[in-house]
């Protein structure tokens, strides 16, 4: 049980882990501009995440017009307000939360889910929902490479996918499943947001990962 | 438009570069064993993805037991022939392909979403998949993490959630929705196995990404 002929050098090794741990969901930024050549390098590294049956699903919507901006703001904040009222009686706490940095950050990218992906069936005639996994992990790879480079970025989910479509016209079948907020940053947040926020703890792993039946320990010293 | 203050020196700006580019899905595997503590490595990874409300709806099932990989084989071989029939004029292209390395790999972890998900509702009140999203971030984490540690991971994604439910004995409301083989690899795939096996081509990513509108440019070099 050596370590891997395939390893990287201990210090690669370790920003690998740093970008991990340090990746956090951003929603304050600061107003300076973000190098285009910085936002080509995110987009390289969405397009290098894993697809299933290699279909690579992710599209892409730069966001340059202010009133687009504007307009998709005003939707998130509409969504905003429904959600808090389906918290019930979180809401009042939800409401005082920063969600998002859209007026604030230096680009906003909508990602979407593509157009007529019935047509593949690799890995997801039982699992349809795993094109929305590999999006995801376009996305993870924007995060990661965005942290190294010192950027900030924050993933929107506060929206309703059927007016996105119309504000952005997307063919039949494509879906929005993010709006990014990418840009410079002050400072990164210490822990998650909502963990310094009080909103949620950091679950124990090891009350996460069990050992060939659900519940059971797995053996691992997490 | 300077760079930030708060990126990484450039070698470690380059690791993570360098292990979004070489993460492959891997499906070859040797038979050496995974020290645990590496796979501990990999669940923190996994544990400091971002979460939709920071729900962390990751859970974690580690197959050990012989007899039961053996059934979960016997699963993922079932749906690959149902998958191929589906497929059409390719089944017999698609049959050929090494789609997972379930087998010969040194560890088998099941992934899988919780339980009572519709408590949750901060950034899924219209977009309630957004629990997959985390989990494939999570996931991502330990594919990068892997990669730079030189150990090999595939995610397959070829079978039934109902009948792992059964055989994992998930409660009401979790699915499993990732099968990782994780493990020590001869050699890592120069590129995506399914591009150099012909099953399909990389996009261009310009085609990929545009402004404002669906179609249109984006003003970016890609």
């Amino acid at each position: 049980m050596n370590p891997s002929d395939h390893a990287y050098t201990a210090p690669e090794v370790a920003a690998v882990y740093r970008a991990i741990e340090e990746r956090r969901d951003m929603r304050h930024f600061t107003a300076e501009p973000l190098a285009p050549e910085l936002l080509v390098r995110l987009l390289h590294a969405a397009h290098h995440a894993p697809s299933v049956g290699y279909m690579q699903p992710w599209r892409f919507i730069r966001v340059t017009d202010p009133d687009m901006r504007q307009t998709l703001h005003a939707l998130v904040e509409e969504e905003r307000i429904a959600t808090a009222r389906a918290l019930g009686e979180r809401e009042d706490e939800f409401m005082r939360l920063k969600v998002e940095g859209l007026r604030e950050c230096a680009e906003v990218m909508v990602v979407a889910l593509m157009e007529r992906r019935e047509a593949h069936v690799f890995g997801r005639r039982t699992l349809p929902e795993m094109d929305l996994a590999s999006v995801a992990c376009a996305i993870q790879n924007m995060w990661l490479a965005a942290r190294a480079e010192g950027i900030g970025m924050g993933w929107v989910s506060i929206f309703d996918p059927a007016k996105l479509a119309v504000l952005f016209g997307l063919p039949e079948g494509a879906k929005a499943v993010a709006i990014l907020c990418i840009g410079h940053v002050a400072a990164f947040y210490d822990k998650p947001m909502l963990e310094q926020e009080k909103w949620a703890k950091r679950a124990q792993l090891a009350s996460l990962v069990y050992g060939d039946t659900w519940g059971q320990g797995s053996g691992l010293d997490l």
